[in-house]
């Protein structure tokens, strides 16, 4: 039993309940969460204390005074087809009035704009007006039967993670947050203030964690609950936007971000686009601004003697913990929510900070995502704690973090003991693991995966937001099997291996998502060049596996821009009377040994219509019915591979990293491998020691290949069986 | 026992057998067919004698010495991938050289195009040759990792009609036929000597069948059986290139048909995708010639007494019956092969000639369609004849035709005396029906449906091809449905309602196809015009009825252009973020009475991934598992109805007739309308008979409403009632 690097949530009115978890599970640290208090009992305990702060919306009476000064975002108003020569649009029709107000103290003439969405022009600002009393533009000279929409400027009158938070547990007549823009002096100098008398009121807090810190990803909410969610994205900077920051681009810049730049057709800028580069610079100036102003309050903090923790969710836009700019804050230490592998190798890589610690699931909170019952009658909170640790703990047998932690309301925990024993086990299980990787790295293959993308490192381990949210992304799924593989990755966007070319080091390089996403692409590939700096890596043996609608491009000849080394294109509807090669599927064991009929028959992977295979040299390992699932090609010295869609599963991990091997040319793609896909191994070399681990809820045997033989293993369900070779 | 109006496929050596079915099926003509004769006994009887005669094939010794004059296309090498800074393709490489050989009596330089696919240009000439000796173009100065295509001239050495039934039947060394190009003035006049000769010789044909005129429709053979079928287009003109023409074509236009023109990346120009303004001039420009001079040989014909008949298949291109052209090439009949309902309208409905005749299946031939026993032990072509009939039946109560007959090998039906009695059975019907016409038009609803497409009236009643050989295609499982429904019918194309607007008669239109087919439209939605006059036509009280992809046009903000009518828009990927109305499903009472849920739910309608609803207003009549498949909106006073896609069934038929007076609004819907979707009438109102139809295997009940209240029936399996009120 070791203690330390816990992180436990404590709670007024439990004193003794948090003393004696605190105690079980080894913790080092207690902490508040989002409705708890800590007691002074707690905090004059020997236990360090992060207490949790979220600047923009600490101040309320400020907020009050500085309606002007809050958070703002460009809308698109529902479009309005005309029926005469006059249209008007009532602005915030369909829009949650709780959430949003016209700002009307900026001259709309400068920020707003009008479009006749038919043509796709702008209309003159002589052809329309504003009218304050109706909250309506209306349009004259319209053209009959055209469609037409306002982007206009709105003030948010809600703090969103508060607003959620607010009506999702009906907290009534409670006051509403709301969340000021630090863009704006009096702002900031408010914060400062703020945060200076906190941390003078707080000696007992050793560590401040921010919740995140300026802007809140993007989340716009509809009036009717039917349409509740409107636009939600993890990763969008549409919440920074305000008159005061247009400028400041303006003068920094000399051109103007317009307010079509951020409403995009109603698109907005979803991360899962391909971004435009307009887009790309107003992030970079959001994301230099955001750095500049965290830096001057971590530096008040440091000044108290306290360290300064960020959480790396809710408000963390601009924060960008994978730009090498996010380590001039000087945070101390980065903390994770996670549900999933790839969110622990995201925290888990970060080369720019200290600390790295992951809250785990389930939050300690009476219902679940879906509204399912945890911490409550009929819930079974240690199965819930067995399933997130699966995910985890393979991510961790590859990458540590240094903390681990929970939140929420601790006293939920005293009906489930059973829990609270499981915790104990899984605190002591990361412990065992982190100090196994203090001794030195687990066998890892030579040479890295390359995960090709237009975000490039800045969204390395993640796309936006969680796996249950956006389950249909195939490259979140690839990242959450990769996760817990015993690979190196490296995350690549088109700008960087136009620059530098594609890293020596890069053994195989991963393109997948859909067609215009940010994932596959879009328009970059249009770039003849690319192709080539492409086509020259895969010639010089460079393996390549592209998923769904890799380097997607429609050139009218092909739609897959790298079709012909792939081996498959996709029939977007346009090639119903061109032929397809009628191939007969291809045994795996053809495959230069590295991949198993076994994996491939055990994997499911998405039906992807349309597909087709080039000529009699692609092989077909996997299909549905005619329709393609796994083909790989060769050309000259590289190997491809094409699949279909990826989803996350064990089984499909068995068979991608036997397609990773294969078309990465790696060297004893078996040794350290656990030879039951349900189950998984890391060998530690230095401290000689090797861990398997069973990943499913039911007995399992394995074997794992050593340098010195073959070992078997009966693993309990969610097992960890650490061996001393 | 009526008589007349019936072909029988005559054969030599079994005259008692041809004469006893002539009488017993009540024949007046009397053919020959591929690969059967006719002999003197037959050509000496009172019958009138159809002989089938195949201008472009007839004289192989003539195509023997002029095979410079061979019929030639355009065909794109298969790509290579430059490794170096010169590039060898093989031209012919992958294709079925027994019927395509390289052009080399022209200068390829002048013909031919090499292209980069990689950036899309073309390689100037300086920069390729062509080798006779290697049938091979080298490519110097190349962009490594570049991809690049030949477009080249191809003669092909063997009619492809013939080609088919040579290997499909396995006739060994039989002579190889070829077609020559009537573009050719020595062609031309050895056509004409021939066909003189040839009505010479022939004294007791009365109608001479052209099967069809010059060019057939394009059919690419690849050298592998892997690959058989490379390219394959029931209405596509690349078989109409020559040099000859292509010069003809400069001449009269001033500018040039390039091979990029006709090959177009790889696409070609299939039928199914909205074509380009220069492909549909070089279409008029064939078209002009054909009508030409297949007017010299229908003169010749008729100087000979004989009357000329053309088969609406094979070689029917440039021929084009819906043309206003076709009228003057003076056929005296149109013979089109009808598996379905819309394969009877499109030759029943045809304005430009007077016999029509359609031609039974299934064809007199040992095996079906997918190689299936028909003639042959194991078959029953009595319920295959009563599964195609059914199709042809309800079309022909909409709408006669003057003939029916059938074609292939007589003697096979002896086994069969099932058969022969149904056949006795439906030439009565036919007679019956087409006597019925001729008293009146049935009851049908006023206002017609428009069907608007890139093709309008050309392809009236067709898209390309066979239903079984394009089941995927929306709008022929339309055409499927609508071809025994009580409504008339008109086809537009965008250009016509752009500059004529939408006629005053039609009461609903029907956009329905993917996106980019020239069924959807592709680019011509990008016109705001079109739009405009969409708008306009539905605020005024027109009905839309949208299917699949309706006016698919991407501008960013929609997908649909006229999702704001339809209430419905697809999500193609790149709005992951933002938000979809949750839907509550409607009943289908609610609309205005029209549609009745059971319809609805006995429909099956395909799935269509990424369709959203754009509000609350939005009625979801059908889906499946949140994916919307038919939807009701409404904008002003028009109706619009969109569905996610559409397959022909009895079913759906059912369903469709619903939709289609809910979006046209039309009057005493139910009147004349069969309660049981299984089965159909029709009322012809000047000889005050109602015939009911049961389009099913089983036995049915039905009620008709008629103007003097509802009649039951008790319909047998496949039967026709006829019932004088």
């Amino acid at each position: 039993m070791k203690k330390g690097d816990f992180t436990l949530p404590g709670e007024a009115g439990y004193e003794a309940l948090t003393m004696r978890l605190a105690e079980k599970w080894g913790a080092d640290v207690i902490r508040d969460s989002d409705g708890t208090k800590l007691s002074d009992d707690i905090l004059n305990s020997d236990y360090g204390i992060y207490s949790t702060i979220c600047l923009i919306r600490s101040d309320n009476e400020f907020a009050k005074q500085n309606m002007d000064k809050l958070q703002q975002n460009f809308l698109m108003s529902f479009p309005v087809t005309s029926t005469g020569d006059t249209v008007e649009i009532k602005l915030l029709d369909r829009y949650f009035t709780e959430q949003f107000m016209i700002n009307e103290n900026v001259n709309p003439y400068k920020y707003w704009q009008v479009f006749d969405r038919t043509t796709g022009y702008e209309v003159p600002i002589s052809n329309w007006s504003y009218d304050p009393d109706t909250k309506s533009v209306t349009i004259v000279e319209a053209d009959k039967w055209h469609k037409y929409t306002v982007n206009f400027l709105a003030i948010r009158l809600w703090e969103e993670i508060s607003m959620y938070n607010h009506i999702t547990n009906d907290w009534g007549d409670k006051e509403h947050l709301m969340a000021v823009d630090p863009r704006y002096p009096e702002v900031r100098e408010n914060i400062l203030k703020w945060l200076d008398d906190w941390c003078k009121s707080h000696p007992s807090t050793t560590v401040v964690r921010f919740t995140s810190m300026f802007y809140n990803f993007a989340w716009f909410w509809g009036a009717d609950e039917k349409e509740r969610g409107l636009y939600s994205d993890w990763g969008s900077y549409d919440f920074t936007v305000s008159p005061v920051a247009l400028e400041a681009f303006f003068k920094e810049n000399g051109y103007k971000m317009t307010s079509e730049d951020f409403v995009n057709g109603g698109l907005y800028n979803q991360t899962h686009n391909a971004p435009s580069d307009k887009y790309r610079k107003w992030m970079d100036f959001t994301h230099r601004f955001v750095v500049e102003f965290s830096k001057e309050c971590v530096d008040l903090v440091h000044s108290y003697g306290k360290k300064a923790y960020v959480f790396y969710d809710d408000s963390w836009i601009g924060v960008e913990p994978y730009s090498p700019e996010f380590a001039k804050i000087g945070f101390d230490g980065l903390i994770k929510c996670v549900f999933n592998g790839f969110e622990t190798r995201l925290c888990g890589e970060n080369p720019y900070i200290e600390t790295k610690e992951i809250r785990l699931h389930p939050y300690l909170f009476p219902t679940g995502l879906t509204g399912e019952p945890t911490f409550a009658p009929g819930g079974n909170p240690k199965l819930d704690a067995s399933r997130f640790w699966v995910n985890v703990r393979r991510a961790l047998l590859r990458k540590p973090v240094d903390r681990i932690g929970l939140g929420g309301y601790l006293h939920l925990v005293e009906p489930f003991p059973d829990f609270c024993d499981y915790i104990e086990e899984i605190a002591d299980e990361f412990r065992t693991i982190k100090e196994l990787h203090g001794a030195g790295k687990p066998y890892t293959h030579k040479g890295k995966i390359g995960i090709l993308t237009s975000w490039g490192s800045l969204r390395s381990w993640i796309c936006s937001g969680h796996l249950h949210e956006h389950p249909e992304i195939d490259l979140t799924n690839l990242l959450e099997s990769i996760s817990g593989l015993p690979f190196d990755v490296t995350f690549l966007s088109f700008a960087d291996i136009s620059v530098f070319g594609i890293p020596e080091d890069v053994k195989v390089i991963i393109n997948a998502g859909n067609a215009d996403s940010a994932w596959s692409g879009g328009d970059v590939w249009a770039n003849p060049m690319l192709v080539e700096t492409l086509t020259e890596y895969i010639a010089n043996g460079g393996g390549f596996i592209g998923v769904n609608e890799p380097t997607a491009y429609n050139t009218g000849d092909s739609y897959f821009r790298l079709s012909h080394l792939l081996g498959v294109d996709k029939d977007t509807g346009n090639r119903k009377c061109i032929g397809k090669y009628n191939y007969d599927i291809t045994p795996a064991g053809s495959a230069d040994g590295c991949i198993s009929d076994a994996s491939v028959k055990a994997a499911t992977l998405p039906k992807n219509d349309g597909l087709f295979v080039l000529n009699k040299d692609v092989k077909v390992l996997k299909d549905d019915n005619g329709s393609v699932e796994v083909a790989l090609n060769t050309f000259e010295k590289g190997r491809c591979v094409y699949m279909s869609g990826y989803r996350y599963s064990l089984e499909n991990t068995a068979l991608l990293y036997e397609l990773l091997t294969y078309a990465g040319r790696y060297e004893n793609p078996a040794l350290y491998r656990s030879s039951n896909p349900y189950t998984e191994c890391a060998y530690f070399e230095e401290s000689k020691t090797l861990v398997v681990i069973n990943n499913t809820e039911s007995d399992a045997q394995t074997e794992v290949n050593t340098a010195n033989g073959k070992l078997s293993f009966d693993l309990k369900p969610f097992e960890t069986v650490i061996k001393k070779l």
